[in-house]
């Protein structure tokens, strides 16, 4: 028992767990299954199901009845409920209602449960109402125990808050300023015009705004020309205002974020190790004996042996003797605190075995493997030149797969193609031991195999199709071309001073996916107030013949940039459509265009929603992500 | 003659000039004139004509004969002869002729007089000449001597290129592999259009500029838009393709830039500290004596004395002692080489007299100064309360400027603020003692009285000029608003934690002025070429009532998008407009149209110069402005 609670502090700090729980046994048993795999794997999936409601509740993709999302989400409350309460059981209470993570989600329930009352005894009276609890969800996310990655992340963003906004404030003022030059020396005593006849520069408000928009560049050259066109000479005002406003004021906000990201990050890396020491020091502390009368506590290689085994079951006795050895380098038998604490650190490092495993086919038929033209086949394959020549069938195959695939010649040289590729792989095997070729870090090797396997399957399935009935599947053939194209990617391996910026690029990975729930909860929240708000505003007609498609379906836009450009499609009107335009808000260019198109058809305050985007999302959270870019670039490279 | 000497030394360790210059007494009198600051301005100023040239030049601004221009710029290549003959003179031949910055100064004069001599010729006989050796113009503003910091910052970039390319050409592999997606995906087969009706992603070559151009975000979201309403689940090829090329190449070349920037910017540190102490154990060399038997070397205070009243006659004898005591820190009457080494340094440190000398009128007129109201009237005005009530009056005064100017109550209000203004100079000076007041680090107060005077002088030209003939000069009324304006900019000072940023600005200002020159060089080579490219294609009428102004003069322009967006002053027909247009381009936003509409009047492969001006200003120049940027924010904030 002693065993389980120590494994239990070594795990939690291996994983960087940072849970006070209870040590009774029954709070130790419950905390083991608190952290099991399933558990959060199932807690995970219905926060899922839970956001995805959004697909099926009105405004709907898929429509579906509002009982059917309603018990859906009661079932998630419920699962939500039932994780809460098992935390409860396994931390002390009054640890339990400190912590504003378990608040948070316990509000997060009842505001949802409220919600849910209401809108379902208005929508029975037939009354108007509005799921607001829906921008809440993304707050599970976020408060649940896994859910630290994330909260680091917020944090960042907190910690940053004070001194953005008095950039911001300045950024802010610079712009009111430069407005009000631009009022008094473009205003109405120039009657210039823009080219859709507008009286330009007249009215503050709307000044402030294109000049806020200048500072994303998206409607540079054009909010310039009226005036350029008028003299040369005020091209110098606009000169200025993109210097100081666009290149210093954006320069200075990344420079605010990366300083204080680095700072905070480094404040977040000390107090993990602190905590992880700290845990450490309470297994150690479950584990001591006393070897002489007086001397400092030790553990013995015994107690320590079980402890790793129960902590790591997966890694072999050699490895577990190779990290005893790393420990107890004194050979005594016994290894004090300090040895101990580092064993967190130790378990995570990867050992990877290079055993020179002889290969199965030697085992099995030694004559014939180790035959001279088996060797030669072997030697011939692991030659540079092998790897040379299956690069120029690759760009060979690029030019061809380029080429109008209607020529037979062209659909033909496929097949040829395909069988060098599965050639190439066979031969690998051949040459070098399946396992070590498949082995966890052989990426280029998995990538290979998978996607030439695919694209075999993909050909066959296609070309069954195509004699069977004339009929080509589009779905097929798009996934039979996607897959040809990845097979090319294959060739930046060969190239020594790409796989560098490759593997950083590799490495990095799985930081940025802590980005995309950031993305994901901020777009998800705007995506909720988006859609109440111009929800069916804007109408996108699949129907070439509807007159209603070239203006959206609101009379409103006829005529509008909006319209002409045909952005009927990047609407509200379901969570879809929303995320891809919210994506399209971030890329920034022709935000203003957008913003203008639901401010027509709604009100001219519908601008905040989107300026409001644009400071939260771009100058904020893009900057941080550059940020951690830059962080994690200059660590890795 | 050997404090001369001596004086050099230290003025070049102070000034981190890194010039071996002979030490024979000639030579030494040449390099003081050569460094010079008259002849200094003189250098800059030739420089700058030279480059100014091109205003006159065809295609010309302002035109003036051949043999105008041409004789300026004869004049202006002898006296970069001469100062290069000084600069001979002043440093041992065989280090003249191995520095490549004397190399490059000769080719560059000898390239010039030979196209000179061509052009002149080919002109005489009226036949189709180029002035191709205007592109070696910027040159000479590197490689003069006084160009350090500008030939720092090419280092920087040249040390970056290799990494940077690595990175690139993975960058334009990924952007081939997508095109080559795209092409498979959404090729004809599908028979999408876009809003001009043209086929949408059926060339291969206009696909990889239209995805680069999506790389910048340049054509986001229209290029997506037929896709997209063909059907959603092409947005994701979309947003796959920004998040790796736009978000993480993008990020990725600023950390490579960033890093290599930073890296470089030590060792360029290191060296001039190097060189600095090496200056400077030459002058200790100079005026060493022995004082001891075998005992180290050292420099009496009387020879120290010479020395600094020689290199530095401004300052003052107590601050001399004061510096002879930092450095005499054991009081023994002598130094040694350490602390002798550290005057140049010491001789940087701006030393701010905080006398409190009394106030002029008190030494005038006690009687009165120290009276009981004039006491009081010195308390208000040095009270916070003071400051408080000036910025209220300032945040009226935005009210007012913003209201229409007609109104004679708004109109005359003007004398109100402006005597207001005034007001509280004059209070201010009476409070405060005048040369603290105007000291050289009270920025504000010079700020202020500057720009309050201007504004008076303006007010009063524009009312006399309103009344004498009921005449307004637009110009005299365009300055009276700038400046009221830039009264309202003093309001931030008054905010403690604006100031903090303001003054990190305002110290970043002068190193930004070497990014300047370094945009001017590129800016300069890319505007001779454009010029020599496009000149003429494309015309801009004054005249509205001109037909050709719909098409910029040029049929091929006929309901091109350039044209529509009324375009037609972004050309290459003069420097001005030239400069203007590159600027548009670096800003990046339509960056696409601009090159479209040239391409249209040219040829297609003109898209090349567009994009490798992107490559080099946006990717290369402007990721170095942010990274210093940055750098220096990290340093001074
Ligand atoms: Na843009």
């Amino acid at each position: 028992q002693d065993f389980d609670l120590a494994t239990i502090y070594v795990s939690d700090a291996q994983y960087n767990r940072n849970i006070y729980f209870d040590t009774s046994p029954q709070a130790v048993r419950l905390y083991l299954l608190y952290n099991h795999w399933a558990l959060k794997v199932l807690l995970y999936f219905f926060i899922l199901v839970n956001l995805s409601l959004a697909i099926f509740e009105e405004p709907a993709l898929v429509s579906l009845p509002t009982w059917a999302t309603m018990l859906v989400e009661l079932l998630c409350l419920l699962v939500f409920t039932i994780r809460l309460v098992h935390y409860a059981k396994v931390i002390p209470r009054e640890k339990f209602w400190k912590d504003p993570k378990n608040i948070c989600i316990i509000v997060v329930l009842l505001l949802t449960l409220i919600d849910m009352i209401i809108y379902g005894a208005l929508k029975a009276a037939n009354l108007y109402s509005v799921r607001w609890s829906r921008v809440l969800r993304p707050l599970l996310l976020i408060n649940v125990t896994e859910g630290r990655q994330l909260r680091r992340a917020f944090r960042s963003i907190r910690n940053a808050l004070p001194e953005v906004s008095s950039v911001f404030v300045l950024f802010i003022f610079s712009v009111l300023m430069f407005s009000l030059m631009a009022l008094k020396l473009l205003s109405k005593r120039r009657g210039l015009k823009t080219i859709e006849g507008a009286s330009y520069f007249t009215n503050y408000l709307e000044i402030v705004f294109d000049l806020y928009v200048l500072v994303t560049t998206a409607n540079s050259p054009d909010v310039m020309m009226p005036a350029y066109n008028a003299n040369s000479i005020f091209a110098l005002f606009f000169i200025l205002y993109i210097l100081v406003n666009t290149y210093i004021f954006m320069s200075v906000f990344l420079a605010v974020v990366f300083n204080n990201y680095k700072k905070h990050l480094k404040e977040e890396i000390r107090q993990l190790v602190r905590a992880k020491r700290h845990k450490m020091a309470r297994a150690f502390g479950v584990l001591q004996e006393q070897r002489e009368e007086g001397g400092p506590p030790v553990v013995s290689h015994e107690n320590w042996n079980k402890l790793v085994q129960q902590a790591r079951p997966d890694i072999s006795s050699a490895h577990r003797e190779l990290l005893w050895r790393v420990c107890d380098d004194g050979n005594q038998g016994f290894i004090g605190k300090v040895a101990f604490v580092q064993l967190a650190d130790l378990l995570n490092i990867e050992v990877i075995t290079l055993k020179s495993r002889p290969h199965p086919l030697q085992s099995l038929i030694p004559s014939l493997y180790e035959s001279k033209p088996s060797r030669l086949v072997c030697r011939v394959v692991q030659h540079r030149g092998f790897v040379i020549t299956f690069d120029l069938i690759i760009l060979v195959n690029a030019v061809f797969i380029g080429l109008d695939e209607e020529n037979p010649l062209i659909s033909n040289s496929e097949w040829v193609f395909l069988a060098l590729y599965v050639l190439e792989i066979l031969l690998k095997l051949y040459a070098f031991e399946p396992r070590a070729f498949f082995s966890k870090h052989s990426f280029w090797n998995w990538f290979d195999t998978i996607v030439v396997v695919a694209a075999l399957i993909a050909t066959i399935v296609n070309s069954a199709l195509k004699s069977s009935g004339g009929y080509t599947s589009r779905q097929v053939l798009d996934i039979v071309f996607i897959l040809r194209v990845l097979r090319l990617i294959r060739v930046v391996d060969s190239i020594k001073r790409f796989r560098a910026i490759i593997n950083t690029l590799i490495r990095i990975g799985p930081a940025i996916l802590t980005f995309g729930q950031l993305i994901l909860v901020v777009y998800y929240v705007f995506a909720m107030v988006g859609m109440e708000l111009f929800k069916n505003k804007v109408k996108f007609y699949e129907d070439i013949t509807n007159p209603e498609k070239a203006y959206c379906g609101n009379p409103l836009l006829k005529g509008s940039t909006f319209a002409q450009l045909s952005y009927c499609k990047n609407n509200f009107n379901n969570v879809v459509s929303s995320f891809i335009l919210l994506l399209e808000l971030t890329v920034v260019n022709q935000w203003h265009l957008l913003g203008t198109g639901f401010a027509t058809v709604t009100h001219k305050s519908a601008l905040i929603f989107f300026v409001l985007f644009h400071v939260m999302v771009v100058i904020i959270i893009i900057n941080i992500f550059v940020a951690f870019v830059l962080e994690a670039f200059f660590v890795e490279y």
